[in-house]
């Protein structure tokens, strides 16, 4: 990086400023801020851990006092506990284009990766022997990935999403995709890729961990076979809340699970020496559910009733559009470069600067109450959830930025 | 069964209460009742799931709206929630006879028979084929370890822990037990069996579900290999709380898991394209830890402060001994059939009665608020968790179900 000059920009600071007002006040989102525990800082880390609703401690107050503390054992029925998996795969099943009972909640990404991939090549069948991987995803998919391989006997091929179509191919048995890059915010084509993997007779496993709560998925319109994603960014279940698996209906009675847990039996309490899966999404179950999480965050859900996924994705969009421009105006040129695609086909709900000095940057962007994060070696990310991040909230980060830039010399990547 | 008359047994009752009493009050862990929310039945449930402890609500609280709702993600870090699930592993270590490093909490109980089984064929080694598996198991156990074999190519061999000593031999990979059976409250010879498949040169993994925190295990002393628990039911940690796997330090730098997400890799935040496991017990984790559920179970064990093993065993001997005196002074002979062992050795915390009037005999206590559970077809089962159940209980427990037994006529299964 050269060496660079810290100019002022008071002129632009005043128009965006007003202008974000402005978007505010047309927001037909912006009332939901009031739902969520925010301070008087940025939040643009809702792509890592999604904010607290605030009507959520009180909910999880009952789970345990009287749900648990004088029901006990009587609420697994009582209290709904047993069908939580997949009432609450049922609410997250319109928030990425899903029907009713294609989706269930439980277990971490991680382990529904696992479960996805293994009932991918099993649905392949014999005679594909590849499992196409986005060499570019967050890297858990692709050890899982082989992992699952090395038990299966498949072999993983690292392809990046723009070369899927060239590796495609009578091998191929599953592809697991990433629909939104983690690192740089890059939307990837499901329809498109979806359709490709189908076209070589291969079944398409998608990662909406970074895209669900954030824009349209349409799981079924486009004919995904199986997706998983986490429930902890967007769609702001808490800390590490359970993750959730959608298997397409006309794959549940093949689905083959490679964990089939007692919660995935027919008959879970006959307790039979023989397994015999459940019809439906129960069939993805595994162990026994993790209620105070699961609760957790199917009270968290209450926050998109009545919210248009498009909407999300019109504000989403409006809102990463303004934070660039701000960043154009208000940061000298040359310090960051975006990494996230200007098209809007090709983004997601993040904007992922690289920045030679990123990481004393993001330090000291926390503690003028920006929050984003790091993305070693070089990448801010600042992640933009519609729900509660405003236009006036993009106008003012973008301008601390550039403050701090001012402050951190160019080359100086450990001050 | 034969029909039966249904006597009346005033003196002994008079005799047994008061013995209740005196036995209550030289109770050393009485004074555990009040950490925990009971009502003024009786809870003989908490082999399925653990009573509340009365403060925890109160802990949790502060983990949403304070670590989630104020600090965010910074709670990773300042809030400790990164490590918690070694830390957690750390506290339930002692009660389990291990010494720290060697758990880590996380997924449920039958995702961790998943990674102990497959790690475990994989530390035998080629040339060994076969996974024995207690054939009267939960049923679970059998699901996963068969799922298990199917993809690392290893044959199943069902059989009852009286018979593993016989089918064990040089084709033995791995044996999977349970600790104490669910259904009979059998506790099997962990040490003996344990030294004989080490003699067959095979691994042993334990299923800890029914024995945790009512028992001493002795994991290091024994040389158990690996192991696996739920937390929600002696260890109270909340309903489905998170389980936890026991890898030997001995094992621990052979241990291949078959599910190594991202939170075992040794540098998590690499965010690396290629696979390297972390040292230790972190190298059993998976995905993202659950953190309100997990920090539930945090907040529950609190209750083992100052809380000896062997006092809890001695207690729970002493008051399943007593429960069955009043089965046998107040239950006209035959209506019941203790399926327990009677030798101390045997015996986990539970006692199970075999009953051919289960059904409607247990809905008949659970209506008078003795809560136990029901096995079908005919096993009506008790469980007595040191902690908050007392002679006067157990007392209780069976002069309702003598008055139970009075209502409901033999041969009476549905009424």
């Amino acid at each position: 990086m050269s060496e660079n000059t810290t100019t002022t920009t008071t002129a632009p600071t005043e128009n965006l400023r007003e202008r974000a007002l402005k978007l505010d006040a047309a927001d037909p989102l912006a009332g939901r801020r009031a739902l969520f525990a925010l301070d008087d800082g940025v939040y643009l880390d809702g792509n890592s851990l999604g904010a607290l609703p605030v009507h959520v401690p009180a909910l999880v107050q009952d789970v345990l006092t009287r749900q648990w503390g004088e029901l006990r054992i009587r609420s697994w029925d009582e209290s709904g506990w047993w069908t939580a998996p997949e009432r609450i795969g049922d609410r997250i099943a319109p928030l990425v284009g899903a029907a009713a009972g294609q989706i269930v909640v439980g277990d971490s990404t991680s382990v529904n990766v696992f479960k996805a991939v293994v009932a991918a090549v099993r649905i392949a069948g014999e005679g594909r022997d590849e499992i196409l991987v986005d060499a570019t995803t967050f890297p858990t998919d692709g050890y899982i990935a082989s992992a699952a391989a090395r038990l299966t006997g498949h072999r993983i091929v690292p392809v990046a999403p723009a070369d899927v179509l060239a590796a495609l191919g009578p091998r191929t048995a599953a592809v697991l995709l990433n629909h939104v890059d983690y690192r740089s915010g890059r939307l990837h084509d499901l329809p498109g890729l979806t359709a490709a993997v189908h076209a070589a007779g291969a079944v398409a496993v998608w990662d909406l961990c970074h895209s669900a709560g954030a824009l349209p998925v349409g799981l079924d319109e486009h004919g995904v076979d199986l997706a998983v994603g986490c429930t902890y960014k967007y769609l702001n279940g808490g800390p590490g809340s359970p993750a959730y698996l959608y298997v397409a209906e006309r794959h549940q009675a093949v689905f083959d699970s490679p964990l089939p847990g007692w919660n995935s039996h027919a008959d879970p309490f006959g307790m039979t020496a023989g397994y015999a899966p459940a019809d439906g999404s129960v069939r993805g179950r595994v162990g026994t559910p993790d209620i105070v999480s699961m609760l957790t965050l199917e009270a968290a859900l209450d926050v998109w009733d009545g919210v248009s996924v498009d909407a999300v994705r019109a504000k989403s969009l409006a809102l990463t559009d303004f934070f660039l421009e701000c960043v154009e105006a208000y940061v000298p040129a040359g310090r960051v470069v975006s990494v996230t695609p200007a098209a809007h086909a090709e983004r997601g709900s993040q904007v992922a600067l690289r920045c030679a000095e990123a990481e004393p940057v993001m330090r000291r962007l926390i503690e003028r109450g920006v929050v984003g994060d790091l993305r070693r070696p070089d990448v801010l990310r600042f992640g933009f959830t519609p729900l509660y991040v405003g236009f006036a909230d993009a106008e003012r980060a973008a301008r601390i930025l550039a403050d701090v830039l001012a402050e951190v010399p160019a080359g100086n990547t450990v001050g």
